[in-house]
């Protein structure tokens, strides 16, 4: 079974609405064109200031307000660090589609395809610094101790989705990156910031006890969830998905299938692969012929395995907690439907 | 007489090593090239890792240290603020010469000609989250309270220069920018970190009453300060400053003594100015011909005079206040240094 948007935002269905109302907050006044940038981003507004109903899955908000809940607080209270845990995401979009040159982003022309990459770098800066100011209202929800080490949590984790950053183009230029290396960029890039949601949950439900075992919850999921973007890229279906299935290929991105070829797959479709990556770019005939050699290799199969592996230590990490029941098992139909989705 | 970067530097000889050392400790020991990157940026290693030091003038730390001392207190507690504000600074200006192409910078090549634009951008970000990062230690030198009040100044202040950078970009592509504009924008690029900065200074020192005027004295310094860089921009000399005299015009800079020479220059020079501004691109012999017409428009004058304007309000906003005679006698110093600096 597979599943759609509508299937995935259900949990959060209660939360929307509040999350939004944060964000917007967020952004003050201003009539600066700038802010208008940020808003298309966000899927707020059209290239032309009209509203727009076509935003991202919000799973970091999700996550946090869940998390919040499940661990016995009150989910309003943590409504600040779910938008600014939704704005620091939203701003590595931004500049990842500047460093991929990627042109759309959920069907939409990127920031920096409209209004160049000197202005979208920008747009990405403002998004984070935004962020920032937004986590420092946790102060009108709890005491200032906890808003700093909310503001701790959610500083480390940026660092290492920079580093995260780093080691994905790194890789980009390289052939022979492992499976610990592939993990290791993994869990920067994308599993740091679902852990970082998590644990803010707990922290603001003031339940100690909860926030390491949160935030390996998030990360294991976001881990899963990168894991399972990485096959959507190479085999989802652009139409549904909104991204192109062959610019991961072009780009030479070291995605899971790639990776788990090239250290772990038999002998002849690797060679074959290894002589595609070699040349200087890709023909439509190559990315096809890639395409199917990670077939051929047993990648596809190997990497939906490693979905399912990381989504059950996911909710392995919640086991052994006394959560929420309600929440809880709310965290963990979202595990299982994450592994399964189509975009 | 004009002012070379020892005497510049002179009044920040006893914090300069303490603020070394709270900048390195924010980097941690990881191998990871990207922070070889951050430090090299920093001017504290050659493009092979070899150590250097090229550091730029850190004006921003010496002003919140400065300025912590005149309003009584101890600098060394604000030391992280001080390290924060650098980090800070430095994020902007990586960005900066991805955004303006620039090539070198303290006669080096930047981040970016060396390592690509994608990986520039991303050592700015990890420039930027290492200085929130590196703000929060103020919790061990200060109360939580003081601690979140100066994350809320920084971060006030990062989303205004990201208003301003925006204006600047802006401006490029435009002719017709007002004075009040310019204002708007160089306050908010320029001079907002500044503000900032001394106001840190303030706030570290448990001194309330200084802090709005420390941060008009920051802000109108950091106004003549950028002023004074366009004017270098301009006529400077470029085996001094590091930068090329003729940048600024084929990027078409909205600098001061363009938008003054547009606004108040007398019409022959003007009409003239608006033609060759009118064109596609520069020649060698037209960019020698701006620079010719903006003297005769009266225009390098009229900036000489707006610095000496912009110095002269920073040290008021200093008077009245009861501060300690000798470090507000070395602010007052600095800002007129400044006002007279080559590079």
């Amino acid at each position: 079974m597979s599943v759609g948007p509508k299937e995935l935002v259900a949990p959060s269905a209660r939360y929307s609405a509040a999350v939004l109302r944060e964000l917007r907050s967020a952004f003050g006044d201003s009539s600066l064109p700038l802010y208008a940038m940020m808003r298309y981003h966000l899927g707020w507004e059209d290239v032309d200031g009209r509203p727009a109903e076509v935003g991202g899955k919000g799973l970091r908000p999700l996550l946090c307000l869940l998390g919040c809940e499940a661990a016995g607080g009150d989910w309003q209270r943590a409504l600040p660090a779910a938008a600014a845990l939704e704005l620091l995401h939203n701003f590595t979009l931004v500049h990842d589609d500047i460093q991929d040159q990627s042109d759309r982003r959920r069907h939409r022309p990127t920031v920096w395809s409209l209004w160049g990459a000197a202005q979208g770098i920008n747009v990405g800066d403002g998004l984070f610094a935004l962020a920032e100011r937004t986590l420092l209202r946790l102060r009108q929800t709890t005491s200032a101790e906890v808003a700093l080490a909310a503001a701790g949590i959610l500083n480390d984790a940026v660092i290492l989705v920079c580093e995260g950053q780093y080691m994905d183009m790194d890789f980009e230029g390289r052939v022979d990156v492992s499976l610990p290396e592939y993990l290791a960029m993994i869990e920067r890039k994308a599993g740091v910031l679902m852990g970082a949601a998590a644990e803010l949950g707990a922290l603001m439900a003031g339940n100690e006890g909860a926030r390491a075992p949160l935030r390996r919850f998030g990360l294991a999921l976001g881990v899963a969830f990168q894991m399972r973007d990485d096959l959507l890229g190479l085999w989802g279906d652009e139409a549904v998905t909104g991204k192109s299935a062959e610019s991961d290929i072009r780009q030479r991105k070291k995605s899971l299938p790639v990776v788990w070829a090239m250290t772990h797959g038999p002998s002849l479709p690797v060679k074959r692969l290894r002589d595609l990556y070699g040349r200087a770019g890709f023909s439509e005939a190559d990315v096809h012929e890639v395409l199917e050699l990670l077939e051929e290799a047993g990648a596809r199969k190997a990497t939906e395995e490693l979905v399912l592996t990381y989504s059950r230590q996911a909710i392995e990490a919640l086991e052994g907690l006394s959560l929420l029941t309600g929440p809880a098992a709310e965290l963990a139909a979202l595990t299982q439907a994450l592994a399964r989705r189509d975009m």
